[in-house]
């Protein structure tokens, strides 16, 4: 046993696994890891990609082509392709309940009608692919008129809770967009590489392929000449979901880039806002202290203490007279002065304009 | 039927499409997906990029070729160019009257003036391009004055209409960069292909593609020479598009750039005006507090309650001097307390200038 | 005509265009687009980058070698270089002036020095480059002085003014790197495709190029070799342009990254200072709050009505206290409850420091 | 002694290293520079990247091939593998103990179990980097349910406490994700270059390898068929680990990106929060505004001054109503004024909605 | 002189410059430019990236190869190394410096202790890259402590002193990125181009390069194969500065990067204090404004006016208590009114959880 596992602490695990010929006939089996690489002629560090025990760590999609095995790794599904047959890990997952209904009907002849058939190894490969397509494509079509009637909403009404549903969609688009990117880099990868390809295609022949110029020798001429058709359907096939991946990715990410610029610019339509309240209140401070000057002076007089000036028939009103004008005036005095240091002034700068003009 | 359309819950559609044929005659035409596949020799996942009922997910740009078809998916153009003739599927839409009005005067023999005819492929080609970069363009043109004018008129009106309008600019740009953004890649990735290039060259001619050389093989030799030319024409034709596909989109992001920036600017502008409203209101408030510890003094001795004070003669003047002098000095008390704090002062930092000099 | 120009309602435009011959003889010219496509072999199309009527869409720059002329657009400069002459369309813009000024004394044999004479279209393509150059250069020669006392300057003077300094040079700033950036691509585009450098190298020779092998195939084996020599000087012209666009384009994104870093730090630093301002006047409302209950229990007792209190000697002197100990320990006590709970706090977070170490 | 380590103050330095033989043998070696040099055909400034004492620069993980020895620098395992023995630097790291811990059970002759034995380097290799990718692995797997957690929980409980493990989170990201990108670049480098994958092969045998062609030339045919097989073999085993470590870095930025999504929208709703508050507290400011206008009034008339008003019976009854409904009057002028101002109108901007329609 | 110099208002400068011969000595010399483009075989153009009077412009390292020269400009070290000498322009700036203290002592034979002398031209490439990666990394030693105590410091220590050291700090860093990266940048396209390596390699050589295949032609056998054996020295040697650049850049970035998340993280830090210091501010304005209404009617009754109540013996007390419990309840009223309308709850947002899920 490898000591990767040794240190995780698993030894000899038995994954319960449903097998699917390529007759379309399925069963539940259970397969011990040492079974497992000897029938598909796998390295021991091959199956850490479809172990469901290592679930966590698997996030990135992957098909990896093996000898004698394609090993499957699109979202929740885990399953290793090998010639005529199919193991699939975690069945009961969304990904792996997908992959099976889309399977099965392509597997069935009736299904069939006209064209023909493909390869079982390629059908396999494609139900994958479709079938997690398919559920970035589902989620994106749900998050996607959510987004744009928020975007349409939101200027007009910043409540608590349309911000947390803008939220809310922004992590669903950042976990879709990611999930399409990484499943796009996959396919990219494998147009790249013609010798993955070409060993889909030799898959169950009696073809090799030479390492250094990638050219397949087979003992049949006409299985020769059907492996290089094939090849150009799988190139199709990928460039297809590339196509759809790269859409649903596209799409997911100018969501995504419309969403953060909205809230950018709903961080500075409420700091400006708040300005404002800040410019008005200010106002009224300078009004309340104004007024408690005055109200002091007049509690000033109010105390019960001689100030001799009680008997003056006139002082009442000189002193009312003096506290009202001098309240009124230090208000304007104060408010000249804050216009004066653009405080309350709305339009603060000046900008004169500094000669940095365009470079045409 | 696949899979794919079963599980959407679609059978065997019929498609509404307008037929336009190399001699520019126009004709509606209903056409089922089992008769589309057999005329175009397209497979079926094919057809999903022209499909109108899968809209939503189509939104990256195409111009997928096959032996005897190209599918174009260009914004809301859905079409397939086969020999001689081109189907428009969703032809009421804007991408597809666009379409429709470059494509047919350029099939009017009079327009022609000289030059040498393109073959109809390459026709149909440069008017789906045409149509969709000059929507592209135009969009840009209606945007760029008004976010030219936002820039000018921002710093000095930083009204919530203003700041808006500068949103939905943004807004605008951030879809017209990314959609033109994905039809340059588009551009690019085609123009890196020269097998897609070389298969539009020969689409109706008696030639065949060597798959591994690259090399056209024709039965008329005057056919593989015209086919060489005609490749050369379409990689100039591309780079031409590309180019100001490039311009477009460069444009677009510039422009975004500078709002993004202004905005950012905004933002500090505003946290700074605040700051200083916040100071002001701070002082404000330290004269309202020492004023009302005064008017509390006064209060008490406005008191109904005995204090045989009353009749001392100085009692009233030491009193209003012991209240409008300590408010004053309790004022500049504090005011100096928070200069020293540096709460009050605008060069709060000292920045002690640390030695982190520049690397030269 | 097009329909791409029929569409934008222009219709056989004149053109005035200034003439430069490769004996530095200048001349102005009207010259009809007709005549212009004959005289160059260039497509409709491809006229487009140089016609000053789509001025706006045209920003980015582009050096398109075709059979016969190469078509120049950078920055505001327009012209089609062909063998021994060259058109400049907008000769009245800021970079069709520049390039006069460089090319004009190039031409004339006096200046050549020594060094050999390089071909007339080398001396306009290098005339062009190092005009567009040594005006992004200048551009930033004058921001980077501005940029570098700004922020030498703002962290202990973030007044409006010095603030919008900092908005206008950002904005001059993306501008100048995105143009630095599309010059460059543009230099690197072109130095990866050796197939255009050739292209220059044989115009106006009696050299045919090879589409599929790229050699050159001259009538006169000297001609082969000069143009070979040609090729890499146009190389390490090329590269040398290249660099400079760098280092000019590098130092814009420097300073931009800078102002940028600035922006974000001032944006926290005012945050801080808010709050403490913040704190402070939290402060000062408790005590006004305090001293707003004693002033209204003084009021209560000031009421012109019978407590019956008003006679008893020590009444005053109780309630003064009781006014003065109960506003003081109240603003005590909230004091203490608002650090308990950690608003009054400068040290808010404890970060008891959960185990999250770093990675080794 | 070259001026790199003159100049920084270090000669002829001895190392304390581990040495490992193939059969597992294992014993602590003091070896001086020079000694090093000489054994391992390496270059004085080869050794700086496995240099304890240069630590702090040697941050980027690295496998360096040289002709006789492979320097590995995987995190703070510093390691020289040669012909069938390995010196580990700093052992006592915890990159050192943890390789030593899957390197000796490998060895170990009973852990083979059936699988053909790869040859000393490649257990070496495969050791080094399984131990690197574990430790990046058990860290994410620590990381990532509290940062679910916390998306969970925070915009509920928007506490300091909680705001600080997102902040502390998210440095363990960056630092992870970082050093996770940093692996996966040199994986996929080296994948790129057959050429030192072939130096891997090669070393201990007596084979060649031809700098041009990079072919390989051994003396007994049979070693050459094994190198080969070989190559493949380390090619798999790099892909293996670069695709686990693909997934570890994909989840650390997916989670990252989460993070920072999640600060953006906390800081939007925190802004709203502070307006409404701000909203309120202008409402109160008013309201106190006009209460204290009318306490101002009270006040005048409580001045111990004659107004001769006293007397009146009408005036207190007419003062006080006069009071209430000014004050009460005052309140709803402004805050009519304010509404109509779009002060205190959460629906503030109208939007009426400018023709910025979609590009479809 | 060129059109280039001459629009800078430049006409041909003297050099003064050191020059180092192979054998160590070292000399100054002033050096017209006419002279030096004889002696090295350079172009105009070439000796911009030298030339001190152009130094702002010079920003991006660069090593570019000509047939008899090499051109060295790094950070402030500005050299031309031809065959067994180099000139150095700027030999007093602080990169000047540090290149002759790396270069002399590897020049005096009695330093290269047994291995074998390196080509003169290859002891100065290398001894100009160390001498700058050795002030790049001491750089980022200086700073690193820095940041990791600020880092730690920062969340328990708001203070306007620490937030100003942490803008430092990421300016440097930003700073020594850029550097770090352009250098890097430098090094790969370097290595990319095997046709510069082999141009510095038979530099001083009886050899020429064939500009096609790229294949050598020597004069004698012997300098062909030692030209080989130097341009693997070359490549291990810019591998070996990439890898420590590499190490230097991915450093500076990671604590760029932890420095910005920092500052992000702080900012919404101070925004949640911020609304939690004024929800208290809130409510203390609640309590002050029902204070206010208080001591209105306290003032009312305080007139100096008859209300016919005076003589009331339960006037004093029934006003009292309702003053009293009008105060309480109405603080309670609004108190119970703020919580309903979620301003004053910290818990705001009940997220009632939407059917956003995870994709798994």
């Amino acid at each position: 046993f490898s000591a990767d596992y040794v240190s995780l602490g698993i030894r000899e695990p038995v994954y319960e696994v449903i097998e699917v010929r390529s007759n379309g006939r399925m069963s539940t089996k259970k397969i011990s890891r040492r079974q497992l690489l000897k029938s598909s002629g796998l390295r021991l560090r091959d199956t850490r990609s479809v172990d469901p025990s290592l679930w966590l760590m698997n996030s990135m999609p992957s098909l990896l082509v093996r000898e004698q095995a394609i090993l499957v790794n699109l979202g929740s599904l885990r399953a290793i392709a090998m010639y005529e047959r199919v193991l699939i890990f975690n069945y009961n997952s969304p990904g792996g309940k997908a992959f099976l209904g889309l399977l099965l009907p392509r597997l069935n002849p009736r299904n069939i009608n006209g064209g023909p058939a493909m390869p079982f190894q390629l059908e396999v490969v494609e139900a994958a692919l479709l079938s997690r397509i398919l559920r970035l494509e589902r989620r994106l079509m749900k998050i996607e008129p959510r987004v744009a009637t928020l975007l349409e909403v939101l200027p007009n009404r910043l409540t608590a809770d349309v911000l947390e549903q803008l939220r809310l969609s922004k992590q669903a688009l950042v976990e879709l967009g990611s999930r399409a990117g990484d499943l796009k880099q996959m396919l990219i990868d494998l147009l790249d590489d013609p010798h993955e390809i070409r060993r889909i295609c030799i898959m169950g022949r009696n073809c090799t392929l030479d390492r250094l110029s990638d050219n397949m020798e087979c003992s049949v001429p006409l299985e020769k000449q059907i492996a290089e058709e094939e090849e150009e359907e799988i190139e199709m096939l990928l460039e297809n979901y590339l196509q759809r991946c790269e859409s649903c990715h596209g799409q997911a990410e100018r969501l995504l880039n419309s969403a953060r610029e909205m809230e950018d610019s709903i961080a500075v339509n409420l700091s400006s806002r708040r300005l404002e309240v800040s410019r008005v209140e200010l106002l009224l401070q300078v009004g309340t202290f104004c007024v408690a000057v005055g109200a002091l002076i007049a509690g000033i007089f109010g105390m019960n203490l001689k100030s001799y000036l009680e008997m003056n028939a006139w002082a009442f009103w000189a002193t009312t007279g003096g506290i009202v004008v001098g309240a009124i005036a230090g208000f304007f005095l104060m408010y000249s002065y804050l216009k004066a240091r653009k405080i309350l002034d709305p339009q603060a700068t000046t900008a004169e304009a500094w000669d940095v003009h365009h470079v045409s």
